[in-house]
């Protein structure tokens, strides 16, 4: 047990926040609801940007930048997003400050009032769909494929770090098509990514579906999301991929000449992940001793601590080291020689566990004199005793390991935590538990809403890989012809 | 002559312009002075970012991200920072909206009025150091070295694609550090690195320099600039690297242990670049055909064009250019095959050459037969049969050649439109005809002043090359013992 975290199976919450703090992820700032992500934080957030930008890169999308603020008339053109965004948001009103009367400080110059109030963005929609209106003429402009990473501000009332913070940093998928099936390619596509990235970079599964009517997005025809399980038995929606239909595209006129020279709106989609993914990396694998990062994502994959009593030994350790250092570089993998003087071993052994460094290495005299390190991986705690001679080779395999070892102990732990459930007696007892309830639903917005209110549980997803079958509501006994996901959730 | 621009001897202005819009590299958007990013001027400063956040990186610092809104009160902690910059910036005075009572808008819900307004960054000063406060105690914790890259908002009345807008990208360096000279010293690492960047990479010749008392850094204690000369003979500031002495630690408390077991405060420095680059680098090179792009910044480095009249010849063509797209591929050359047949070659060719392609490569069916491509590059204009065997090499080394030409082009052209000037007369008289003018100076800011009064020339800095020399003020005709650098700037 880590002497720097509380007990997580005692208070689940209070362990997550001290552990984003302690391993120096992210803190709250002076400024109600918004965070500062600190260098360790941001250096794995930094990795996921990286590996996400090359998907969708590859993918064919070109990075563009939107402004900041949103014309608050903007976001009446859309009926139902207005309704879903604009109601909590940050609202710029002046565009000056002047001296106070006494000097001491400033006040709003209350000569300096905008006509119109600017709206700190919520999400881009509306302000990208006015630029593609000049950007779409013909067929040939399509399909237009934009991200865009960028700050966006929500103003939530409850907030916590990554999770829910009212600023958050994403990426933001924006883009126009021909037809209504290139549309919904797209958004399937989209979604696909997501859950790649979910479950090989950061080693958590995730279950692929749609959202209901009551869970879609403010201005989509369709919402598809990857939902995964945290260690406390709650849901977490890790991404979304919206089918926008021509809904944008009529708010705001974005028409094309098609092939047969007739005009139309074009389809479109939107698709978003956030720095809320950090909280899902780390609620998805983390234990009492810190954070326990996928090697994929870890920005120090392996870590060399040198055991030394006075400098003739470090320079017999450091000649050693240099040679491994050199070695795992090329194979492309990050490592960290810790060789300060002012810090014990033990420190150093403690600050890495809870920084999640995938592999540690000691060396010490003893090591230096058989040919030896000891490599303990993260993971699992083992140590082994291993010989320097194509430690590399074996460092390289291990961090595979690790990888694949964290994704499959989630893999196991949804397993055991996903529960068919076929009455309502057994629903209400299940859910106290906590993980996912795969049950019958009638499809009404009121059972949903109903059970909601009756259990905290909102439906996550109907699953993609949901099968036909007949069954009755676990609620209502109404026929239902399909399982859906039921969860607590973040 | 390009059709798609007006001659940038006539009107620059409007050049420049028409140019950022045809190239699509940016646009005005629906907000008042806020700038759309278009796909292809965000690439490029894409690849801006991937080198100086390499350079960065590589001199020790790390990324970080801290809150877009800044407390009001936070503003008047440093009392010169607050004269700066607390005049012209977007304020949030509110947090939700609600419908409006016709139900047909929506509109800023006065119940919902922040009790301190928060003011969105137009430099994070005083947000990071509030932060700083907690990340430092002892000297162990220094220096701390960090970078955000961010957007910032400044009011401006008068806007400009890239080179003032009121949002704009940036990043911002900030460190701390535990004694003057440590600062000083990161304060000219930053600007060296920024030198480099505008010359090596930017293919921009700029003079490294101190600002003026009156034209230093709001809460600074010197200001180092790097500052470059554009075509039309007007200076452009590029970057700024500030040493902040303690000014900041001491309005945000940001105290260390040193050694001897002492509290001192730490110095400071900040340091940025913007997307106003993007405007110094289209400006520095372009001319009437559109952008010249140095190839170490050009997304697309290599754009091969085919010559066809049927799909028999495009076969053949697409052949021979596979094997050349990955031979350039094979060494880091960033290389299009345009082979689309909606597009005339003459449409493609006035296109990439609009938009900086440096090396443009056309091959036709005669090309085929006789093992040959033509070769254009886009500096000179110089067009050249070459054989198809080992292109790849020739190409390589026209690249640095362009790369080389650029800059050496922009420093014979800064080299004549730098005067030495000696007399108020001779001063009058050039600064009419734009360019640089290195004179004395008595070093007053009443001087300085008057002489911006009377010409709109600043001093854009005190050169750090200057050398000691007696002389009088072009101006006061007081005693001065180096010149400075006059010029009227962007």
């Amino acid at each position: 047990m880590s002497k720097f975290l509380p007990n997580k199976d005692d208070d689940y919450s209070l362990w997550y926040n001290e552990l984003v703090k302690k391993a120096d992820l992210a803190e709250n700032s002076a400024v109600r609801g918004c965070m500062v992500i600190k260098p360790y934080g941001f250096s794995i957030w930094e990795k996921m940007q990286a590996v996400l930008d090359k998907m969708f890169k590859e993918t064919g999308h070109s990075n563009a930048y939107f402004p900041l603020f949103i014309p608050k008339s903007f976001l009446s053109k859309e009926a139902s997003h207005v309704e879903g965004f604009a109601k909590e948001c940050a609202v710029v009103t002046h565009y000056r400050l002047k001296n106070s009367p006494d000097g001491k400080s400033v006040i709003v110059d209350p000569e300096a009032k905008l006509e119109e109030e600017l709206i700190v963005r919520p999400t881009s929609e509306t302000v990208i769909w006015s630029s593609f209106k000049n950007w779409v003429q013909s067929y040939r402009d399509l399909p237009l494929l934009i991200n865009q990473w960028a700050n966006v501000v929500r103003w939530e009332m409850r907030t916590r770090l990554f999770l829910r913070t009212t600023e958050f940093l994403w990426q933001e998928g924006h883009t126009a098509h021909a037809t209504r099936a290139q549309a919904v390619e797209e958004t399937e596509r989209m979604l696909e990514i997501y859950a790649i990235f979910a479950e090989q970079y950061m080693a958590m599964p995730v279950v692929k579906g749609i959202k209901t009517a009551n869970e879609r997005f403010a201005g989509a025809e369709e919402t598809y999301c990857i939902e995964a399980l945290m260690q406390d038995g709650k849901a977490l929606q890790a991404g979304t991929s919206h089918f926008l239909g021509q809904n944008f595209a009529k708010a705001f006129e974005v028409q094309f000449t098609n092939k047969e020279g007739k005009l139309d709106h074009v389809w479109g989609t939107s698709w978003g992940v956030s720095t809320r993914l950090m909280g899902a990396l780390i609620m998805a694998h983390s234990d009492n001793d810190g954070l326990v990062l996928p090697p994929m994502l870890a920005p120090i994959q392996v870590v060399i601590v040198p055991i030394f009593k006075n400098e003739e030994q470090l320079t017999a350790i450091t000649a050693k080291v240099n040679e491994l250092v050199a070695a795992l570089r090329k194979r492309n993998i990050s490592v960290k020689f810790d060789d300060r003087d002012t810090q014990s071993p033990g420190f150093k052994f403690a600050d890495y566990e809870l920084k999640g460094v995938p592999v540690r290495i000691a060396v010490g005299p003893r090591d230096i004199e058989a040919g030896t390190a000891e490599v303990a991986r993260r993971d699992t705690k083992e140590k082994k005793t291993l010989p320097f001679e194509n430690l590399e080779e074996v460092i390289e395999n291990l961090l595979k390991e690790i990888q694949e070892n964290i994704f499959k102990k989630a893999l196991d732990y949804r397993a055991s935590q996903t529960h068919v459930v076929e009455t309502w007696d057994a629903f209400l007892e299940t859910i106290e538990k906590g993980g996912f309830i795969s049950a019958h639903w009638d499809g009404t917005p009121e059972t949903e809403e109903k059970i909601k209110e009756l259990t905290k549980a909102t439906i996550r997803c109907i699953p993609l890989d949901s099968v036909e079958e007949s069954g009755v509501c676990v609620y209502s006994g109404k026929p239902s012809s399909k399982r859906v996901l039921f969860a607590r959730a973040y």
